[in-house]
């Protein structure tokens, strides 16, 4: 049995627009708070974080294991991206160590890789949700594996034998709140409106039809559409979005040659646009809540028990 | 010899951003007059145009011909759409008739077409430019060739015969904007840089080995290129801009088995980097004047020899 098996610690996940923290014993969850992302912060991290922390020392927490954006550049301290393939081990060797006022803090790195493009790739915060999904769903341990972790910038990752072997990123959140917020399209028709899901489908499917090298010119259709049927916002904005999520999963698709079970990690409601657009192109999808996952790949990155020495003694 | 060869008319090229204004006799410019774009009056399209016409009602012009979004929803008055294929007394047929405190007023109409993608396309000035090329150059009134208008939504045209055959509209200009003027890529390096050549040339690149359909996931090596290498803003801007020109001609090429020679026609600057992205793709190309294919195209459409009537009487 691991000696920090009963320990207290303090786990973040500390992304651009949310920090979460979380006190534990052992495996369990004793209190939970929520502070200000990196992007949104009023105070140095230094302070935002003890602040929040509290009377949390109290119970004398032996460390202080964050991950996200926490560890870039504009975040606390940059802790240097590892190269993939990267397996817990790898991770745990590269935390930065930082003393917060007696309180010892590691800093979760991030990755880059090489991507299937030949181009350099980068993540922060997305590998402690991965290996959480690993832990979460030990099949994933073993073979190879697609994961995807929808979002502003959509990471795809391949898994081979409990390693992220390497992973490509498309920027599709961001790409669709520039169109939704900046664009002709945006302008033509303000208002709220969310996106329907009669044009997410009609989406997917014209990137399913024509593939994903059409997606400057089917984006084009949208303003046809609006300009000649008088497209609603709902439906211009769901076809923007299924055009979008399409198109990044089909490349995904033939990179990896073919999807097959995809780990979809996340929100759920995301994961659901992504989970049809992979049914659309053939493959299937299981889903692992992103929370779970984050507290999952922060536990193993806690754990001795791969490296045989209590590298967060 | 055309009777209306000596008389006295005004052409307009009234887009989103410029009204520009001619008085012509016969073929002769006699003055230009410049005023603000549909985008941007500060008063109505009718006393805006009457204002800035003035004294020439003195010289008895016997007709203001005009062209561009004036013809918008957001313009003068709307002239509905002429469907492909489309030839000049096609288009002559559809002008939209207004008088202005006893001036004849004249809107080209746009185009829609079915495009290469079997969806709804659309474009409004566009097309008395392709008619003003085919003038300048005509030896693109007999046979098949490819036309490409770069801007904001980059039109590429297929006339074959002397008709506008098809078309198919990327918004290249409008996805650069976005990306420079309200992306994390821009935040991330502040600054007014133009985008360097060797940036650009890079971008092409990128997209002649991965294929067009990499468009997105090659946007995001932008941000790990930023992160990993420093890459300098104005190499960012030059990326960016060589991706979006350089997968919408590679796409282009495979939807028109191969490119060719391209006929560019508008602003030389821009013309320049889809020329680049046209070598790169094995074709060759052409420039056209923008503002010398308008007047052409004014003159084509103003003239009766084709259609065997005064049209415009």
């Amino acid at each position: 049995m691991n000696t920090l098996d009963s320990s207290v610690t303090i786990f973040g996940d500390w992304g651009t627009s949310r920090l979460r923290l979380y006190l534990r014993q052992g495996k369990s969850v004793l209190d939970r708070r929520d502070g200000p992302g990196i992007g949104a912060l009023t105070a140095s991290p230094r302070e935002t974080f003890l602040d929040l922390v509290g009377d949390w020392r109290e119970a004398k927490p032996s460390l202080a294991l964050l991950c996200g954006m926490v560890g870039s550049r504009n975040g606390w301290e940059e802790a240097a991206y590892a190269p993939c393939p990267a397996r817990p081990d790898d991770i745990r060797r590269r935390l930065l160590r930082i003393d917060a006022d007696g309180l010892p803090v590691a800093i979760v790195p991030g990755l880059s890789c090489v991507n299937a493009l030949g181009g350099p790739d980068v993540m922060r915060g997305e590998e402690t949700q991965i290996l959480g999904a690993l832990e979460l769903n030990p099949v994933l341990k073993r073979g190879r594996h697609l994961l995807a972790l929808p979002g502003t910038h959509t990471k795809w990752v391949v898994v081979e034998d409990g390693a992220i072997a390497s992973f490509l990123t498309a920027p599709v959140g961001e790409l669709y709140a520039l169109l939704r917020e900046h664009s002709i399209l945006a302008k033509a028709a303000p208002g709220d409106d969310p996106e329907s899901a009669e044009g997410f489908a009609r989406g997917v499917a014209r990137i399913v039809e024509q593939g994903p090298a059409r997606l400057p010119h089917l984006i084009f259709e949208t303003r046809s559409r609006q300009l000649l049927d008088g497209l609603p916002k709902a439906d211009a904005m769901g076809f923007l979005s299924g055009l979008l999520i399409g198109s990044d999963t089909a490349t995904t698709s033939s990179w990896f040659g073919g999807l097959g079970q995809v780990s979809l990690i996340g929100a759920p409601a995301l994961g659901a646009l992504y989970a049809h657009a992979i049914a659309a192109l053939g493959g299937t999808s299981v889903s692992v809540d992103g929370d779970a996952a984050v507290l999952a790949g922060l536990t193993t990155l806690s754990s001795a028990k791969n490296s045989g020495a209590h590298v967060l003694a």
